[in-house]
């Protein structure tokens, strides 16, 4: 199976033109024709080599919406046609503890759409049926393609930290999965409070559902809401004022990070313990969380913000992002 | 009603005989009649004056068992003579979220046993009847005092972070607390690992139920279970290398303290991230939980291993105490 896709060359290089050979097609596999891309700051961080484990010639993209192309001999959920998803990850050992458990994402074996091997920005993929995700009927394709990455990481916090209704939440950073993380917690029935270090955005936090945004730079306006949110995702990887978003924490309340910071985290034990608090994190979520989160999508026609390049103006889109100018998550389109 | 204690007269003073006046008993409060009292490390604290917040003379004391002496007219729930237990907190307001939400012990304005009042090192004591505590039915009065701070102390986390029987736990720190939480965690059917620097306790540690001691310096003994255990107790207060116990836990596995270390703990973004892990801290627990975790301690037969003195040696406990030789916790008996 022949691929046209788009690569970088070396660290840092634009993306250019790329043919390869996908070689057979593994009983277990399924090939994806590649209709929508999203673009993902790890995309970035990949391309530019920041975590050592980019292999050159390079096809960046994990946020694929397509269609199936063809499927391996033990395939037994999908058929060709189907119209499907893949995110992140693209295979998972399948028999590990976590694996068994439902929590394929947590598996030690796993293996990343575009790390080692060519991901979305492209016509074809690959990927194992586990991790290729059934869209439910009706879902709008050209925007769906950012969930399965950036809806996922944002979604399964909402579960592990068992977010209510009736909860108070906030929200730290709001680009690419901020905004999605409003637009859940929004629907999920929540009293939404959106952290952003942009004023100018403050109108779009506003309609993205938001009830209140808040200047994180401004530690007088963290004071003023000391002690009422029951729950806080931060989608930021910059070192914070830990202690103050503590403070903004209602007795029980968790702060969860989906944002991987370098540096550690200083958490003052007395914070966590006067107030029963506590600091999680999470990657993505499982496939079967995936699943549920686009029929919850569908159900209430969630979707990222996004604005549609064509797969061959992939440069210009690379810039747009890097530029800090995307709104709020960019799609490529084949 | 006259009362006869034992008070530090000055910072880091023995204690002495000191005799004081209660005042005229308010409508919710109850007067106790001291049997036994526990001592515990916070009562040395407070003693030396460690948190800025000691009053002289000061009276320690709340780990107390005794005997109701007196009731205000507007108590329902204890008549005199009824037997019952006082702890770390002795009022609450009753009327704030966390009051009718049943956490009375993240109160804002709750008032501590021996925060600007006279403690349990006394033949009285007087407390709110919310956190007068009766006992149950059967319960080894010479023993249970230190259940009502240092046990519900470490029970809560129990209840907080979900435990449930098929885990494998690990305490870290085998003192008063410590070895409370691994009777506690034993009954509760969960595999238990305890952590200590103390070479020399771990015959007394397997004794109290421990299915295996760690050496807590020997980091070669952390790194042979990795990623085993699905919750962890701090009861220490010092720094530690707090990734390297997050790498014993097991994904989706809780790491809890209850060790007010004062340095931040420095905790990375990407070891909560990749295992869906999370840190977390609590105070005491309600008065609700305290009774359930008494009931619970009558029918396991689940006490401290205490070391009994008489009230009047009060200064030769203490001493036992800060020379570290207690084991695990010291008992005054009136």
């Amino acid at each position: 199976m022949k691929v046209n896709g788009y690569a970088a060359t070396a660290e840092k290089s634009k993306l250019t033109p790329y043919t390869y050979e996908l070689g057979p097609l593994g009983a277990e596999d399924v090939d994806i024709k590649v209709s929508y891309c999203g673009i993902c700051h790890s995309d970035l961080s990949m391309i530019n080599n920041e975590w050592g484990m980019s292999q050159y010639p390079f096809v960046p993209g994990h946020e694929i919406i397509g269609e199936v192309l063809a499927i391996g001999d033990a395939v037994k959920n999908l058929k060709v046609g189907d119209q499907v998803g893949l995110g992140w990850m693209s295979s998972s050992c399948m028999s590990c503890e976590q694996c068994m458990d439902g929590s394929h994402h947590l598996c030690g074996s796993s293996e990343a759409t575009i790390v080692g091997r060519n991901g979305g920005f492209a016509d074809k993929v690959r990927g194992h049926w586990s991790w290729v995700i059934p869209l439910p009927e009706g879902i709008d394709m050209s925007k769906a393609g950012p969930l399965l990455c950036g809806g996922i990481t944002v979604f399964n916090p909402i579960i592990l930290a068992g977010v209510k209704p009736i909860d108070k939440v906030g929200v730290i950073g709001i680009g690419g999965l901020g905004h999605m993380a409003i637009k859940f917690l929004k629907h999920w029935g929540c009293e939404v409070v959106a952290f952003s270090s942009n004023p100018n955005k403050k109108q779009d936090i506003l309609n993205m559902g938001a009830n209140k945004v808040i200047n994180s730079r401004a530690p007088e306006e963290l004071e003023s809401i000391a002690g009422q949110l029951n729950f806080i995702l931060n989608t930021t990887n910059v070192s914070l004022d830990w202690n103050s978003y503590l403070m903004t924490l209602a007795p029980k309340g968790r702060f969860h990070t989906v944002g991987a910071v370098l540096e550690p985290m200083a958490i003052p034990a007395f914070s966590l313990i006067m107030g029963e608090k506590s600091v999680g994190g999470s990657p993505i979520g499982s496939p079967a969380l995936t699943k549920t989160m686009l029929d919850f999508c569908v159900r209430h026609e969630i979707y990222p913000q996004v604005e549609e390049f064509s797969m061959s103006d992939v440069n210009e889109a690379i810039a747009h992002l890097e530029e800090g100018k995307a709104r709020y998550r960019i799609v490529l389109k084949n």
